[in-house]
């Protein structure tokens, strides 16, 4: 437990019983108000607690910001001051709305310009992503796709346990909860006919994922040591990388998922820090043998979050994953040492999927490819309909939550819903 | 040729007869003075022209451009005009430096404020770039690259044919005209142990691409039709795909290309504008087969522009490479449509590449990899050594110009320095 972290901590602003935002969490998120205005943010219980507000009126003096830090319309700002500033932001936090602390708990004026409801806001995407990386650190998961596209292979390439395989994802399409998700055209091979048409996606499909957001870490050319990586990463979001299974069958071969995913992907809106899940650190799984130097970290770790997705249909909601972060074979300080060890730069706001997470019993599997393994078993939804992949109207929400010796915090939920796919575009119009 | 542009048309700025930056180019840039002062620019000649001060002097009043346009370190916020301001700037510029316009010309101390000799600049990359997409569109190349990757498959992957296979890169490490190339580290097969091992390449390779940058395209979910693809393409670079070809075949299966490409782009400074490139229109190859009708512009067509490689060893260069824009077999409207078919967002400052230019004959080869046949062949080098892959200090250069009707414009030079790579990173000390 971190030492600014007491489990008896009480905060003067109430915080619901099962809530994920205890005084725990304080995690970072951007909000818009009805009125239009833009804010960084922290919450604790269903209160959110404007960032900006909270340096203008003074009560941040102690942790030395930029006065600007927090004027943008992202948290890149912040996130660029590094692990000092996180730290002591966090600590000053705690402080402030603990409930023995008076200073703005009595300042009625102060309390209404910093504190909304969260009913009287709409959360937005937190950061300006610069590039996007989408790891494939989960054994099972590898292993089960591997059996499904590649059936007459051994399932996991023979690289696979010795890094922490990645390819680049998109930015210009990383969404948040409640944006809704267009069902994508594409390149489909048709089952009879054996040739390519253009047709809406008939296996849209979810990849339960986390993320992890990044500092400045390096110049170009120069490696992030494994030792020093975690220095780098400031927090955790949920992702949700959407797929579309058939586009991406016919497509990758030989450079990856392209139009299969970056039709979308989605991050909670709430980034969990580090500093937060400090208190849930756990084992990484034990590896089948020891990987290179570079990737080896003293006392490696991962992180004990508990997954769950539920599908909404018909306004009935039934759980079909129950997974945990703590699953991936390989560590997120790993993964940042092998991305940078070529001397690929990593910049403030940079975001990194963990791949999809699958355990190894089937109600842990993190993909509908893999829940319905490739389309052949149905999955049985509360209202009485099946699925294999998504339909139009689903949907999707995701929650991450920690708990342990009474502490407890959580990521909130990504929701989103499948809406139908907009028709061809004209080819016929000339330019 | 477009109306703005005559043959005849003379400046009143001297133009070497040899330039690239005639008076029907006008690229587009960003420079720094040895004063520190960052600008955006265009060229004639041998003078760097100051897009700002132009503007600030009242000289582009014509053009109603906002009055911050150019105030910034990037061209993005000028891309995001649209293509009536670009045109509309092109034909003021063209009027402006005329030999016939007097304006300018007669007030030396406007001039003098407007323009600087190239020599007194560092030029920097022009864009921020968003998302960087790399196609594989040249059918040569792909065929080359399948035969030696992939010995006992057919060259050519089934979707080849079908679609501008694609994949994204990395933003962060793109990096412009003099800027050294760190050879990378990374994970190695070694020949003897079978083994992988941590090493620096020994196949560092270049890719000769051509690369395009985009305007705000579309809006999440909405197709760019490929008949309208062209309106939101501003203007092409030279672009340099450093590859480590012994990483890459490591790690490629089954996600693509990651660390084998991310250390380092390299593009040119200059933006040669699509408007200076509408003299140079050329067909495109013969299609064997007729692709799907959202890939089918009216009237498709490619541009003919002469590219060229040389390797500068001990100060002597070796012209290597000679090829072609005009030997890709898909057109950048239907790239642009095929990356936008299942909703995918395009901004201002985008990238895309068209892969690796490979023409029929050996000499038109663009990638060492091809050119030694993995490594199999000496490509022989005027001071009388030979090469596979490219050896530290070694410089590539890369070239491109059009000429048609006495009409010329060009790129300019693409030019970069290998060095050694940095020592392994110290994985003993402690976080």
């Amino acid at each position: 437990m971190s030492n600014t972290d007491n489990k008896q901590t009480q905060s003067w602003i109430h915080i619901p019983a099962e809530s994920d935002f205890t005084i725990h969490n304080f995690p970072y998120g951007v909000c818009e108000k009805s009125n239009g205005l833009i804010a960084c943010c922290t919450r604790l219980g269903d209160t959110v607690i404007n960032l900006n507000q909270l340096l203008k009126l003074g009560y941040l003096k102690a942790v030395a910001l930029p006065e600007n830090v927090f004027q943008g319309t992202t948290l890149n700002e912040f996130i660029s001051q590094g692990r000092h500033k996180w730290k002591a932001l966090r600590s000053r936090l705690i402080t402030i709305f603990d409930k023995n602390n008076l200073e703005l708990q009595h300042n009625i004026q102060d309390r209404e310009s910093i504190c909304t409801p969260i009913t009287d806001v709409k959360m937005l995407i937190p950061i300006k992503v610069g590039d996007y990386t989408d790891f494939y650190s989960s054994k099972e998961h590898a292993t089960n796709v591997g059996k499904m596209f590649r059936p007459d292979e051994p399932p996991l390439k023979p690289n696979w346990t010795h890094m922490p395989i990645a390819y680049h994802g998109r930015s210009s399409t990383i969404v948040t909860t409640k944006e809704k998700i267009r069902r994508p055209l594409g390149q489909i091979v048709n089952h009879e006919s054996h040739v390519p048409e253009l047709a809406f996606t008939k296996a849209l499909d979810i990849e339960l994922e986390m993320g992890f957001i990044t500092s400045d870490a390096n110049l170009i050319g120069e490696p992030v040591p494994v030792n020093k990586a975690h220095e780098f990463i400031f927090g955790m979001v949920l992702l949700n990388d959407w797929s579309a299974r058939d586009i991406q069958k016919w497509e990758y071969v030989p450079l990856g998922p392209f139009l299969g995913k970056n039709f979308a992907t989605s991050i909670s809106p709430w980034i969990v820090t580090m500093d937060a899940l400090e208190n849930f650190k756990t084992d990484l799984p034990v590896k089948n043998h020891t990987p290179l130097e570079y990737l080896k970290k003293h006392n490696d770790f991962t992180y004990d979050i508990n997954l769950e997705v539920d599908i909404i249909s018909s306004g009935l909601s039934t759980t079909i994953i129950k997974s945990n972060y703590k699953y991936l074979y390989w560590s997120i300080s790993q993964q940042l040492a092998h991305h940078t060890i070529n001397g690929c730069k990593v910049n403030a706001g940079d975001l990194m999927g963990s791949g999809t997470i699958s355990g190894s019993d089937q109600g842990s599997f993190g993909s509908l490819l893999e829940l319905s393994w490739a389309g052949s078993k149905l999955i049985k939804l509360d209202d009485g309909t099946t699925r294999t992949y998504l339909e139009d109207m689903d949907i999707v929400v995701m929650r991450g939550k920690c708990e342990r010796d009474g502490i407890r915090i959580g990521f909130g939920e990504l929701s989103n819903q499948i809406i139908s796919g907009t028709p061809m575009p004209d080819s016929s119009s000339k330019d």
